[in-house]
């Protein structure tokens, strides 16, 4: 499977600039366990993008999830997240398993929840039920979709206004941050804490956990270790980190995804018998295809179909997706 | 911190082989989360190497204890480990947070249970106790000593027939065996699952829970999922797995650090006011220095003092210590 | 509040005979934790009741369903409940905070799953997803409906064609056995595990699982002593069980509170503006009432307002609800 | 069994007043859940006795310990008690697997920490650790000593020095009053939570979590409720806690068991053959027995043979041991 995909962004590979910085990181002798001058260097970057926090360097996304929330829970309270949200549906139970808290779903038409959604969804803080505590959204979304800016503000705004804090799973955070047109440190206003990925853009496997309010910030380090996050030569991961933030250089390879993702998405959006399920704002589209081609598209181009009665596909793009690729794809929809 | 230290096997980064390996993986695409042939071909050798087992690729030692635990206990069932053992020491609480199980230690001359040691802590299976149900041994062990493959066996069987289970933490399982002159597969025998580290031999961070005993197999992904063990862009693990397999790399790594160890030891043993804590059987050195000078030793060749009140220095040695490293601290130690 | 209310089936006292066992019961002394003569008794009754099975005596109606589902679960497996169901919504998060598992809720139109809302929910078991194992109903369900002895033991084939468990939780099992004219042993057929109330149906506080596939029953008493459900003079929760099981006294109970449900549905079922929401099965009474009188209705005769924006009453009736009281709420409902 | 035991003070029955109390709370109808005119008065009575607080009634001595060190724990946190502290050894696990956290013990002379002993215990806060953070005394202890209210107060200032906050495992806080000749209120001067038991004292199982400290008492219901502590008809256990409360009885049944463990231990003192443990404080004596009798007088008078290999019985006494029981005992054991 070397030629291109587009089952996932992290079908591909690394970014050279990240290769390159953990090439560099092998020289001689380091202390383990985040004590050398790489985890220096790329909290020095972090603390440049994202202000004053805690940062917690992590191996996955799932795992970054789990140390984000439990530092934000305690085990009778819970989190309100989307119907579909990655922390639900795809993390094999780790959240409710190592925080001990549940996660309560909310339907959301593409993604994006809202004040108005979470208002349906609210209840009583009485002894029965677990205390509703975190709202945790998805920076793009699982749909493909963006928050603005303004709409996490408002969502962080109604957290805080019912003592809750808001937790921002950004796996995909470069590509929300390229689609709003800001900086990573802007792209999820009154977040209290983020998941923040860089594997799916480019790297080989690094997640931050970003602790902006303080009181999550002290046991941040205790956290992880106990979330089985804590690598031994964590400078590997740090220059990950570093090379990433150098430069703004996330924001090129997520920039460019997001522009595979909408020529994509211009390139099918007129062929009869094809639809588009949202708003095309990161590196995903949402197609419906025709019934009769989608299992050989699917085969030929290795994306997974999403609602198969439907007949939806998720057509992901990457870091290395090339506009001869996406033509290819086009191609191949369009032709009868 | 570029130059030598004798601070941990950690500090050392890759060998050649494994930066090599990871360089070779990135080329285009390949399905995450295993389902890759860098994934296929480690499997394959892990196959050769430990027989007919399930394996799961993990990313820190912690992680591959917890997911190999997990499979092992029920809630209510406890671990028997020495005591100073690392899942009870420097684990974070990682294993008793994600399994809900307690750890109960047994003090040890030197890091090694015994059956007699087991019998003093062996407690009726009431109601009231939790059930011992796992004997979790650390191969080579946290005092640089390492069990002989018949110790083992007596474990296991012991274990057996107290309807126990045998885990082994092998963060140092190639320094045991080539210590013992024997295969990986052959130098914990009769364990039934095994958390097998190569990031010690020079990997970046790659691991191994190793399940032979079949009734230990059958979730074994969801496990690691779940321990958030899994990353997406597996193949950069695999790589690391595969080219320490291959030719027996590991063995060259281990049979270094072991020797440097021993070289060590043999180069202090006769120093007035130096004596060694533990037989010298793995790659670290416990000695006594003399209490005027480990404080300046220690800053010099930056290594742990392990037992401040009696002076003792744990002096680990790794793939990349040199003859001459040893020699300059033997010099060192030496000299009046 | 010492009048009649129709707020739950709980807020009822003592049946004599409850009292007067523990009574019975205060005499010398008797060795704790379930090692005393009404135990055992308790226990044959139970075993003349429910057939071979393991079980253990608990405290709580949450107490025995977290022990219940701690037997049938793995950490990475997940339950599959009703939306609205008791292990949900209203404990607190006690079985994923103790289990570690998660709950999936399949929404149903009167509390009853069936084979076809099961299949809906249905999931591949690959590694990114928990495993769904264990399919929990209520039986009587929290709607005031009641599973058939045939629709059991469909969800029991279905569960158990799909390599599930059927736990039940029957806190109000007695009212299920009366609404289908049989023995408890019979109310629920093929169920792996039952959580058996009977503080519903006059005991102070005795609740029993009845552990019957024999995978369950082994560590069934470590269970509940972690899950905090051993009282140490457990003579007087026995002596409660072993009262209500003689002579099957548990059936008059549940009889005149199904009775007494279904005298007051019949009452109010003319009245206009009055429209009952599921089938009257059990002992509650789920009823639309005029919006302009139901606050006021509800401060008289103290029951609970279920579904506030369309006028929901939930309306329960207990083991010491008369006619008289039924008959003066349905005059009250009816007086214009 | 229903002769005197010396196996328990569990072992007795219900004194007359809390059997009186189950029974007069008996009338009618009543909220579930606490909502009742009972607990109202039990907690006005826990008010005058402990002060301002929050208040959780509780059914088991287990059940309790696990709310308090919910209240006071994260996941990464542990505990430090005394070796041989119920919390650790007889509560078959249920701190760890619902609280997530460790328990890590101190070897006592008498089951009496000390600072001193806790500072040999003292470990860096650093990540690879759990965090040390509470301390845990019971009082009276184990092997029936009791903390003098001074001892007391000198761990909890130790504790609150070193960031940690004192529990106190009260399951027989009323015979450590009596032994310090104070109030409940008094007995623990500093202890930031209390588990205070009165099941031992009488009660049939009443237990409550006292939160002294304002920054544990916020979710004191909530973390009942999912420790699965809460029973619906709740108005039985608060009669219980206000009966004993009332005017003081407990006082006098503490005192008795008290006076009858000193008759014992004063009884036997001189018998050839017999020595006694630890300090008779509260209501046991640890007394070691001639080899070749200790088996028999076991099985007469009911009691654990403690420490076999060293002939030492446990004897309790009980709120229902009589002066002629007590004769009884020390004539047999003085018997030739």
């Amino acid at each position: 499977m070397a030629e291109m995909t587009f089952g996932s962004d992290n079908h591909a590979g690394l970014v050279p600039e990240v290769l390159e910085a953990i090439s560099s990181a092998n020289i001689g002798h380091a202390s383990g366990y985040g004590a050398d001058p790489w985890t220096e260097a790329a909290e020095a970057r972090l603390r440049d993008t994202f202000g004053d926090a805690a940062f917690a360097l992590c191996l996955t996304g799932t795992g970054a999830n789990v140390v984000a929330l439990s530092l934000a829970l305690r085990g009778w309270e819970c989190v309100l997240a989307a119907k579909g949200a990655h922390i639900d549906l795809d993390e094999a139970g780790a959240p409710e398993r190592i925080t001990g808290s549940k996660i309560e779903t909310v339907a959301t038409p593409d993604g994006r929840l809202t004040p108005e959604l979470l208002e349906g969804a609210l209840r009583s803080r009485e002894q029965h039920h677990v205390v509703q505590r975190v709202v945790s959204i998805t920076q793009s979304t699982e749909c493909g979709t963006a928050y603005s800016t303004a709409a996490v503000q408002e969502l962080a705004d109604w957290a805080h206004a019912h003592d809750m804090l808001l937790h921002v799973d950004g796996a995909r955070l470069c590509n929300a941050a390229v689609h709003n047109g800001c900086g990573l440190g802007e792209v999820v206003p009154g977040a209290d804490i983020i998941s923040f990925g860089l594997t799916k853009n480019g790297a080989m496997g690094a997640e931050v956990v970003v602790a902006r309010n303080p009181d999550l910030r002290g046991p941040i380090q205790n956290a992880r270790k106990q979330a089985t996050q804590l690598q031994s030569k964590m400078r590997f991961v740090a220059a990950q980190v570093d090379a990433l933030l150098t430069d703004d250089r996330w924001r090129l390879h997520a920039a460019h995804a997001n522009a595979m993702a909408a020529r994509l998405a211009s390139g099918i959006a007129d062929v009869p018998g094809v639809s588009i399920d949202y708003p095309v704002e990161a590196n995903a589209v949402f197609a419906v295809l025709p019934a009769a081609r989608i299992e050989a598209l699917a085969a030929t181009h290795q994306f997974y179909i999403w609602d198969a009665p439907r007949n939806v596909a998720r057509l992901m793009t990457a870091w290395d997706t090339t506009p001869a690729d996406v033509d290819a794809l086009v191609a191949d929809i369009a032709s009868a």
